[in-house]
């Protein structure tokens, strides 16, 4: 059976009371290294007790051999945050499916639901952009029209920053910033975003301040994500956002 | 202190480590009894191994109580799937805020990204629709300019469905596609949507199918919820829909 286990929001402790007994009885544990990057390993494995196998983007996704190991044995994958939140786990199972092997999904808290931290309402957060970091042929700007579409029916954006996983580069706010504006050409969204770093962690930050500002602020640590907000906000948003950033 | 804890999408076991740990720290543990049902509150005891007590919608809402008694005490708040889904979390925290009252937030999975095992892109989804009871002279239909606006930009909608806490009565599927097709007077939603029973369970079931067989559907019990997609489907999102639900 491959076990999808999510590992929650932030920490290792964020695993879910099911996850751990899910995860007590898989004769295999491997991390999914590259959709995120997970900089608790050794705390994760004390806390497992045993030891766990970090994949490459290539081994999970190019891997029979992860299925087929799955037919005979119980491998658990686990992933950061909801277990269903990136496509590459959709296929994953959708290869399970296909190849008659067993599956089963442990969920857990995500960034999908955890940006509500903001005091923005979780009901008016449109489709999701991804902000990537640009190649040297490769300057996508698609989400701009995510965020433009967002915008038009009064919806707020989540803005989820590129990983590197290889290098172990995280996209921070300001770097995230900087891309959006170049490809803003209209300059259409300079009034206040809202910038979170490390949300669910215990020392997580968030600020709803002009793109300039995101730019200079010095952040704690990745994970960093964005929020383009609707520029209609509601009475209650305005006064949670004042009152839940510093 | 309050401890606004998430108790997660399904289960008691859906709890997190980091939940679990709070909660034993906790003098006092209530539970949230309005925005959702908790129906296996004797198992989160036993679990626990503490009584909780069940709160109204009037006990959490318009309670200086609550707060005054965080001040001096750790009191819990338990509440279904992520603290901050629901806007009046938000306030209770904002509550604590104007009271000087330290407060504190633990994730937990939920249904805004448990939705993606529909096979659905959780990036592609875009306002959140409810769909309320109607009362006797109230026939809302806002969540009809939700669904537009989303189809508009080729969003998915999910549909979140009431609960009539004093009654133990939750909205079903078959109840929810006849409030909204009664609403849809120009009958633009013929297509098939998505019905979601006990997403996160181990009985979990999901079918893509038009709004006319979701009603004849012999559901399990609940929550129940609904996605109603966009009308442009990515081929990866077909091919997962039709090998996800059964």
């Amino acid at each position: 059976m491959l076990c999808l286990v999510g590992l929650g929001l932030a920490t290792e402790r964020d695993l879910s009371l099911r996850a751990f007994n899910v995860l007590a009885g898989c004769d295999v544990v491997y991390l999914e290294g590259y959709t995120g990057v997970f900089d608790r390993l050794s705390e994760l494995e004390d806390l497992l007790d045993r030891s766990i196998h970090v994949l490459s983007r290539q081994e999970v996704e190019s891997s029979p051999e992860l299925i087929e190991r799955a037919r005979k044995h119980n491998v658990a994958l686990l992933v950061q945050g909801d277990p269903f939140s990136a496509t590459t786990h959709v296929s994953l199972i959708l290869d399970c499916v296909d190849a008659g092997v067993k599956y089963l999904v442990v969920n857990s808290s995500s960034v999908f639901s955890g940006v509500a931290r903001t005091g923005l309402s979780l009901y008016k957060f449109g489709k999701t952009a991804s902000i990537p970091f640009p190649g040297k042929n490769f300057k996508p700007d698609s989400f701009l029209r995510v965020i433009s579409d967002n915008l038009k029916i009064g919806a707020h954006t989540l803005c989820l920053l590129d990983v590197e996983s290889d290098a172990h580069d995280f996209m921070t706010i300001p770097e995230a910033v900087r891309i959006i504006e170049r490809a803003d050409k209209k300059d259409s969204l300079d009034y206040r975003w809202v910038g979170c770093a490390r949300l669910g962690f215990p020392d997580e930050v968030v600020k709803w301040v002009k793109p300039s500002t995101l730019k200079r602020f010095d952040w704690p640590a990745a994970p960093h994500c964005l929020v383009i907000p609707s520029k209609k906000l509601h009475f209650m948003e305005k006064e949670a956002l004042k009152m839940l950033s510093d």
